[in-house]
């Protein structure tokens, strides 16, 4: 069950209100490296966890922890719109800068939410629920985590460069250090579990009757003129033990070339495809 | 440039069609977790690559690859629509087996397409390329595609249990293999790189001043009655290797109660608001 | 700022795990009737509340508790996909009741989530936040959340029909419980504030010059062989207590024909239309 | 059936044309508090109703106006739209006003629809009909109606202080006008049928030995740091007449903790998970 | 301006309502081949229709009659769903032919809608504005009409093979003979603006010199191992009468190998790519 | 089977870099007008063919070029985003030209792909599989490709006016010469297949006794007020030849007012619906 306190969970300042960077930091929001996606992840995926129940507690507590950051970056936003205009006159219509402040503004800030955070992205474009990447399978689950972080802490990083707000560089230096944490948890789990080699390939239950194994470790060079990038996955042990990293380049196709025959009557095709 | 051979990468087998198991092949298709997605998500990758060209090479080499991985999927949801109902007889309206298949089927496979694969998931959502991860960070795509991989194994090996035939098993014995390779891959070039502890936090190039060290590497219980889940994640040394790792137990808010005021004039707010 | 403890808001029994009611329970989690929709869209109105803060607080403890509600009905689909299959023997491709189990569920229960709740709805379509409605009108905001909970508890009650299990229907008769409160709180902000006479028009801020009143109170019949169907809204004084309803009947058009005229030399138009 | 007249419902002039204007505008029509929205809405309630046939017609009456709304909004679109540039020279492209122009409008005006009106939001999100609420219950439809109405009349009221040109602003003036009739309207069906005592809560047609009423009336505060906000909805009679309003503060879980055991196998989870 | 009179366009009767075919027929209301996207992408049409006048009338004349189809398709799902179950008992839990009904129908015409039709495709997706196709030039629009009505006609044909109702067959008959109407009347605006020759290629107003004509009538064979195929686009002349076709085979590159050098500084990329 | 190369396949020259261009560019990528549209329904059509392989060969061929065209436009627009700020100073933010600048770009480009084309369209809007239209149906497919291509080069053409970089005008009238070729070579298989007359109505195997030819050749003409439009659609035979076309004016509705009754007890209507 969740509980809530008055106070954010950091202080938000907004020196220089300004509207474009509530446009801007929309993305961490509702855009897929922000935290609507982040904190319905860890939620959806505790409620689906099985096997060690340790990991649900860290998923679900983590979880919490991310609605707290749409709310302290709710009100980022929020702080960023006031000043911006909702009325026009005359005058502002004739003036460029006033111009520039609207076309560089999301619109819906002043048509739809008057003047707040909506859970949208940097465009405009609403979050959905199909980023929200809960597996059941515990790898896989802490490698899209991991992913979710970097995207998220690249994201913050790139709105650190995009403001000359003190308030607003300060919230984000707190968000780029919860992102550094968040992303070493979740591969400190596999980590825990033996590491890469003990986790991969994900699944790791997957008996090994299922994989066709022949196929299971060469870099396929799929170009007509470039040599194989060579590197650590084209030589040497692969990541899980179980075998060695090779090259096949051009590669011939090993089906057949597919053929449906007639279409069926009754099946709304042309005539002349029967 | 692109080019085509005219046999599918891989053969396809289809021993017994069954309308439903294309419904669930569609999932490794246009699912989140299927190949239109990491086709689509290496091919922007390589095309924003930027840096060492070899990591662009090799992108691009597997993006093609996928999209042949598209060409042999389709062609076995085809397969399996063979002798799925494109007219329905007074006896079958009533027949429960019949009734059956087309509730188990996507009624799409008939009405839409004519008895062939079709860009959506196994629900009928169409793909949508907002699930095409490309940051222009190396590190943090490498983690989405090792990510996307892991979760279309997870997917294979689900498929490769809800089939009873030999030949969609041994494609997807196939399809196993490559997603086993291509994990393996991107995980080989963070290693290349000097591994976590180089590449980490992603990204590594945001300089320490923007970042408030002193919230990066504790885990945040926001629990009321539970103990913090003890792992890797809460002692011993970070695994970027700058610090060490610590617990923060039932936090405090660190900010203020956010107050808004009252609405502005103008802004369609009710006037008690104002 | 959240926290969490980690019991349940209500208790969740499933009697007779049953998928195809775990895909049913959706709707109420990721539908548009669900709770991600209510918890997000107070949440979002809690951070753009303007005026009187006990709003804003009202709004905050309620989506608190719609993210505990989300938390039991994700456990409730999760109970309910214990016992589905997840492996396909040749014995069981051939049973009536097996094909139909298989197509009453989301395949994605096995595919995607492995036997856990996802954030969508019952056609397996992902919740999106385009409806999450905060428009910085208090009275606009209080009617969207009266819908939002009426809506709610239509689907709790008709998924309450849909099940035989005792467990479920327990559960499901606590949520049209809170069901019934939310509609009521929302309602009552609005009849606190002077009722439906006070606070219509939405917004009730706008100058009575921005409106051409004329226009204001008549009910228009469009149609060409209807009587106007006749009641509250056709004569007697308007709920706003500014007028008197009216009809007007088979109206005529107050405008001109429209005409765009010719294309613009290079406007991508055909030559024809310039 | 539909039949149609030349002329348009209302008049459009517009003195100025202002590409960036006609953006604003687009969320009169293809957004979530647009005419294509209520005009969907009400035509597929009409369709639905069950019941007293009047209300059936009252709603495709409405729905059949809404029509003609999109057609002169669509109609203000395209004639805010001549003067947008539809080539770029040397010179203009080194002009700041022109790039705040280019800027300022929606991109796909010039590139997508030559100059006219497209059925998007005011970001360019096209409208996606998850937004026509139609729940065969007659008071929840007309909840959301009036809700629909009144986050029109507000985005018609910023549409309104949002310009400069007495022509749209004439016609925005008969929009909130005729928002002012629809939202009474619709809330006058509730009063009709006894108002929100006898159809609150919704659906009323629910059999109390389907709700556990012993959680129907209270407030839930689920703060820890903050009293609850007293109002109408804290004390008093409740407003269906059935009970009184309470509060219950820092409420304990009434659950269990959830537990999903180990996972299954062949389930695609992890081993350490089984 | 739109009105309406209160009888279907045409009769529609069911004589055994089939909640299945319910779920079918939304795809000829909710999807992409279905009246929604017609009737308002014809509207759309209509509104930025420039030149000849005619065309726009024509237009919306046949926007006007495809709201109509709407309408009695709309009808036709709620006669279908006539019997489909609203309450489950614990008999009806262990039938499986009651499990193949609910396996059958669409969820949500229970959950959401209470037994009528939905702005929804036969898999439940929301039709979305987005496939709404007005481009502003004439041939490119009456290229996408007949398209649509193609997509339509494929689709009521298929609806007719998968019925044994003679009711819905009876009214399908009709959808298909509109259909054919709408298919033609399209074209034929092509063909009294003088054909394929004269309308293409779109647009016709494009200036030669904006086009390199020396790629303009050459098909490209991209296979490794395919001769080309052979037909009417290989040889003779070119459809718009201005030049021969003619074959390129195992084509080379034209352009450079893209190289787009080091990440910038402070532009978010992992510090060996800088 | 695919296979790539390294060099594009077309030479990207981009002088004046623009990262305002660059969101235009991307209506060509992943707008309803690009390539990644095409691409994918070609392949999918080319998958799904049955009948003459040679139109299978041919889609797949064009699929594959379209794959290339994806490739250097996603380069170009890399092009133009060199350039864009990736860090805002204090001088710059109070630079008009520089929020010009800021405003006219997607802020996406920086924050979310680090200055590459990502797959959406020039609002930002990622591209959905829903418009890959691949029907079974071989004329269907044809007319859904040429319309394609038709907007496919009005969009280039609008670009190539919209743009005044030499570089850019070459690459685009490299795009215009293809879409010249691709309209008309799906045009040419109709031409090959007896032209309209024998491939009208699609599809064209729909036996007689489905269609209600009674209605199959008329113009509805829906408007109160207006006369017919007349043309090639108003007399004259019938595309397909087996008709005469005619015209129908201010029609009678041909069927009955509905009526659904009474909403069902435990179907969560309203009691005063029951």
């Amino acid at each position: 069950m969740f509980h809530h306190s008055s106070k954010l969970q950091y202080e938000v300042r907004c020196d220089k209100p300004n509207p474009a960077f509530a446009k801007y930091l929309q993305q961490a929001i509702g855009g897929i490296e922000g935290e609507i996606r982040v904190a319905m992840q860890y939620f959806f995926q505790a409620m689906g966890a099985r096997g060690n129940p340790k990991y649900r507690d860290m998923l679900m507590m983590t979880a919490t922890e991310e609605l707290s950051h749409i709310e302290f970056l709710g009100h980022a936003v929020a702080l960023n719109l006031e000043g911006a205009p909702v009325e026009v006159t005359e005058d502002a219509a004739k003036d460029p800068v006033v111009h520039a402040i609207l076309g560089g503004m999301n619109p819906r800030h002043v048509l739809s939410s008057g003047l707040s955070a909506m859970p949208v992205n940097s465009n405009g474009v609403p979050f959905d629920m199909s980023h929200v990447y809960a597996t059941g399978n515990l790898a896989a689950d802490m490698m899209a985590n991991a992913t979710a972080e970097g995207g998220g802490r690249v994201l913050a990083s790139r709105l650190y460069n995009m403001t000359d707000d003190p308030g607003m560089k300060d919230m984000l230096s707190f968000l780029i250090a919860r992102d550094t944490m968040h992303q070493q948890q979740w591969m400190a789990v596999i980590e825990e579990l033996g590491g890469m080699e003990a986790q991969l390939p994900v699944p790791n239950s997957t008996p090994e009757a299922h994989e066709n194994t022949e196929h299971s470790y060469y870099f396929l060079n799929t170009s007509l003129d470039e040599p194989t990038p060579e590197g650590r996955w084209t030589s040497g042990k692969s990541l899980d033990g179980r075998s060695e990293f090779t090259i096949r380049e051009k590669p011939d196709p090993l089906g057949q070339k597919p053929d449906l025959g007639k279409a069926k009557p009754g099946s709304g095709a042309q005539k002349e495809q029967m």
